[in-house]
């Protein structure tokens, strides 16, 4: 009997096969479908393709391995050691070969799929599996006796080196592809995205040689009041970095419906609210950017969530109709599209941006986000979601059945519509507490990890000063005041008289509670007003209004658990926000926050989205609480009679 | 044993069928496959379904006709005869329904795939199979308890009503979608453009109700001297207006390497360049509009040829590498676009803009057009075709073979270069004659049928007066001045003393050729110089040469058969074609002309193109004639060795 061939083992996969000996072990990676990275297609280029041979015996795969079951390391590793150094142990998978039986180690980061594990407590891991890659191609030259173009040929090495077929450029790319190809000698990088069928790939960019500056994602969370972007290593999966700006359509109409009717009483009204909301998106992505130290052009994709006005008006459609019943979106889908198209002229100008689809004609992209990422349709338990902005996204359900509504709760939980508010910056009291007995308050401030009453508070906030409330702090002042019984039950701020402490000042016909006064230093006086009250009465109504009206539908008076998802989470005390009403009593051991960061799991997409930086900010608007849409999410999609005819 | 259903019998098809008793003809046209139009689907809105029953004996098919074959004129019928007419004997295939036997004739203008039978006599027929065709569906309601969009309510319609799927809308059909759905109550004709592989349709524009104003093609002939144009309407075939303007990239240089210099030399000279090219496209598409009484919104498709250099510089590629061996195309295959990025802005934005395939570096998507338009791989002898502008395309082959090259002649041929020409316009004279004994010239100007020796000239051209001589023109002029003996066979111009006539001028160090003298009445002073005949010896010799390239390369000293193509066919006199020695000698009754109509016969795509208006302008460069590229079509194409290395 003939002498079997060497047996490979890699791990963790424990996929294994028999190849010949002298087969590089990228090569029999491929060959079982182990995921094993590669740019350069195994050229000895890219690195990407590092692994971690075993040595000894490895029992569990009943395979003893010999020092010299690999070839030995060569020329193009040593140069590779020199110049960017390996990690002990390792090789590059595209240059070492099968000589004996061995086991080979493929590490997380050499995994085109790997998992991505995010530091902060309520993240989650997701899986990588970008849509847009890289691909490193040597296109054949031109030829007088092969008068095929540039881009054909480029097409046929992409097709012989990579086997992919259905190559697209549009004339933006076609009009680089020459200079490129010369300047790289014939050899590129190009970044392809696949779309949704898997079955097209678009050329988003090309680069000389072997493109090493990584590629980007921007996820933006495009809110009525704040926009939040995060900018998003498309390989690694990290979050480089987070940031947002206010949303300058506010100059149109604080909320949702006063932009519609904005468009409704003036001619070409949404056209300057497309722009606005679009100079406002480039604007942010320089910014982001440039706190990266990347090249804007290296973001190659977007992913937007928003809710159904946003949307439209970032598509630069008249959201005339969601203004009235039945409250028709112009498309429901997800939209996919270049840059270009959407006017974002500071990112790559063939960027695919992708805008999650809207769910009914008030409950939009953003509340199909908090479904993607919080999955309710999987819980075992009756959950239900809230993500709190100037419009609320309810979500109640469990595996059996999901129902999502939206509400206007008006952006008094964002510090705005209060006499205090401020956004959230450094100097802004973000948490506050309030003594039973003596009513008096201790805080902090955003900058700041000391209480008020602890030493060194005074100079280590003597650089920011105390300048106002951010949204956190409000929520937590009015339920603090509550439990101090300083509010009676309708909410009415009692006197000095009443409530025993000179803190209760009058303001007009009614009182304030004082929690800092550096008037005399010239500073501000910082109280909640009975007005502020009487805000955040409104706003907690409407958000509740919202869950209750899906809990009736579902036919329950209780749920099991709650989560707090989105930027709202990441700050908010649950015990504030339930003394506060603003959500269903639940035990506070069932009150979880879905942190900072709502990732976006697409099957071969990880861009994160539906993000932060939606709650801590400030504004003056006024809302009723009366919208309310409702639909059932997965499935078949139902609306509720009850809805925004208000305005 | 049951009585049969009846038999419908079609004409011309001849496609027949049993029917059970009630089907309206248009539904049996569908289940047999019988080409019966269209656009409202069967609800007797659009009359495009108009069918003639015949009554009495059909021998041939075997059948009788009852006088109730079918059943009676409707109430339908009856308000569209009175609202718009039928013809006498037309039924509506939609409200006619099967009673018995009966035999049904299509007629042609009934039929999507209807013949277009051109006039012009070296005109072709053609089939009509636009790519894009109108869809009149009615649209359900959005509805509270269905959140879908509008977008995805109109995809279902289409889907139930015509069994089209994979429908897409780009962001602007979007933003007017909803407008347009609710002005038309829900009923709307949407214009979808096929794409090659007929998987996908786009939609390029939307009407509410039935839209009636018709959809046109407008097919653009792309010279480096002049731009041609022709609206075609997409659903009838026909030509409704044709027209030209001058390329106004003879600013940056007359003749293809010269602008390829400029943007070498020039930083940015390439876009300069395209922006020129693009605002003349507009300004003669919104002529042509004008012209024909349209809405240049209404124009949804656009098929372009043009040479390599036209084509990329067109398309806003840096042409360069054209500059240069190997000269490179950035892309060979054909290109489809939508017009707002080829920056078309008076077409509709959607508009789908296809252009041909380049060849090979310098045989470009014009030579394309002449081999698809012409088909030389289908001729059974051997066949060479010129289609003469600034740079002359020829094909030589026949069905075993065809080569393809093209050959800078400069712009001689188009009346430039030459010292009393102008572009064809009226009182240009564009034919003359010269006797032989006598010298003296007699000739016709554009505008008027009368030669100047008949009675009625000077008072038929006084409104136009005699301005100049135009591409046609020249070349009778050198011929007839070579067949009277005014010439020797260098090309000399002889003295008044050598030829006897005084016609013979001296002009600087040599002789001219007068033909026609107004200078007393303060009018131009026609002559034909000593340089005019340099120059159109220089263009004929570049052209013969590309001609004889190709026969050398073939192995033949002779051909079969000589086709000029494209407008210069239309206005070339073969006699004086053979005279100068622009082509091969050939029996004249061996030359013919493809006339002013070159038709782009792709499979479901039915736009005129390659086309007129490129041969009588006016102009000044200079050019050398040494460009010359070859290549074989179709099938492998080759490229020789001889090639613009020059400039």
């Amino acid at each position: 009997m003939a002498e079997q061939s060497p047996l490979v083992v890699f791990t963790p996969s424990g996929k294994r096969g028999r190849f010949a000996v002298g087969t590089p072990i990228l090569t029999a990676a491929r060959q079982l479908g182990v995921d094993l990275d590669s740019v350069c297609g195994g050229r000895g280029i890219c690195s990407k393709c590092q692994i971690t041979p075993g040595v000894g015996e490895f029992s569990k795969h009943g395979v003893t391995v010999a020092p010299d079951a690999l070839s030995e390391w060569n020329a193009v590793e040593e140069r590779y050691d020199q110049i960017r150094g390996l990690k002990p142990g390792r090789r590059l998978g595209c240059q070492a070969t099968v000589q004996s039986d061995v086991v080979i180690d493929v590490p997380p980061e050499s995994q085109v799929h790997k998992q991505v594990v995010r530091k902060a407590a309520a993240a989650r891991d997701i899986v990588m599996d970008p849509a847009t890659r890289l691909f490193y191609v040597e296109v054949a030259e031109p030829d007088m006796h092969e008068p095929t173009g540039d881009f054909e040929r480029l097409e046929k090495a992409l097709k012989s080196q990579w086997e992919i077929d259905g190559i697209r450029a549009d004339v933006t790319l076609l009009a680089k592809l020459q200079k490129v190809l010369r300047k790289g000698s014939w050899k590129v990088t190009v970044a392809l995205h696949r779309d949704h069928q898997a079955t097209k790939s678009s050329i988003v960019d090309i680069w000389p040689g072997l493109h090493e500056a990584g590629l980007f994602g921007l996820a933006v969370d495009l809110g009525s009041t704040t926009i939040a972007a995060h900018l998003t290593d498309l390989e690694t999966g990290e979050v480089k970095t987070s940031s947002g700006i206010m949303n300058p359509q506010i100059r149109f109409g604080e909320d949702l419906m006063s932009r519609v009717s904005y468009a409704m009483m003036n001619p070409g009204g949404e056209v300057e609210m497309t722009a606005a909301v679009r100079d406002a998106l480039n604007t942010l992505a320089g910014e982001i950017a440039a706190e990266a130290g990347i090249d804007p052009a290296l973001i190659v994709e977007t992913v937007f969530v928003c809710n159904p006005v946003m949307h439209h008006l970032l598509l630069g459609i008249d959201p005339v109709e969601l203004g009235q019943a039945p409250f028709a979106l112009a498309t429901s889908d997800s939209v996919t599209l270049p840059a270009r198209d959407l006017g974002l002229s500071v990112l790559n100008a063939r960027a695919q941006c992708y805008i999650l689809p809207c769910i009914a004609g008030h409950v939009g992209a953003d509340a199909a986000g908090v479904a993607l990422s919080e999955e309710p349709g999987k819980s075992e338990d009756l959950a239900l979601m809230v993500d709190v902005g100037t419009n609320a996204e309810i979500l109640l359900g469990d595996t059996s059945r999901v129902l999502a509504c939206s509400s206007p709760t008006g952006p008094a939980f964002e510090g705005a519509q209060i006499s205090s508010g401020q956004r959230a910056a450094p100097g802004a009291i973000e948490a506050i507490r309030i003594d039973p007995e003596t009513k008096e308050p201790r805080f902090r401030v955003i900058g700041c990890d000391l209480w008020s009453n602890e030493d060194g508070f005074a100079t280590a906030t003597a650089a920011t000063g105390i300048t106002g409330i951010c949204g956190s702090g409000i929520i937590e002042a009015v339920a603090e005041m509550r439990l101090a019984s300083l509010l009676d039950p309708s909410g009415l701020i009692g006197s000095a008289a009443q409530t025993g402490t000179p803190r209760s000042v009058p303001e007009g016909r009614t009182h304030a509670y004082l929690i800092h006064d550096a008037s005399a230093e010239g500073g501000p006086r910082i109280t909640v007003t009975q007005g502020d009250i009487r805000a955040i009465q409104l706003a907690k109504s409407a958000l509740y209004a919202g869950a209750r009206l899906l809990m009736d539908t579902r036919g329950v008076d209780t749920v099991d658990r709650v989560v707090l998802a989105g930027a709202f989470g990441a700050h908010i005390s649950p015990l504030h926000a339930m003394v506060l009403g603003m959500i269903p009593d639940v035990p506070l051991d069932k009150v979880t926050s879905a942190g900072n960061a709502a990732w976006h799991r697409r099957t071969y997409r990880a861009v994160q989205c539906c993000g932060a930086g939606g709650n801590r900010t400030g504004g003056a608007p006024d809302h009723q609480g009366r919208n309310r849409d409702r639909a059932e999410v997965p499935g078949a999609f139902r609306q509720c009679q009850c809805h925004p005819a208000c305005h």
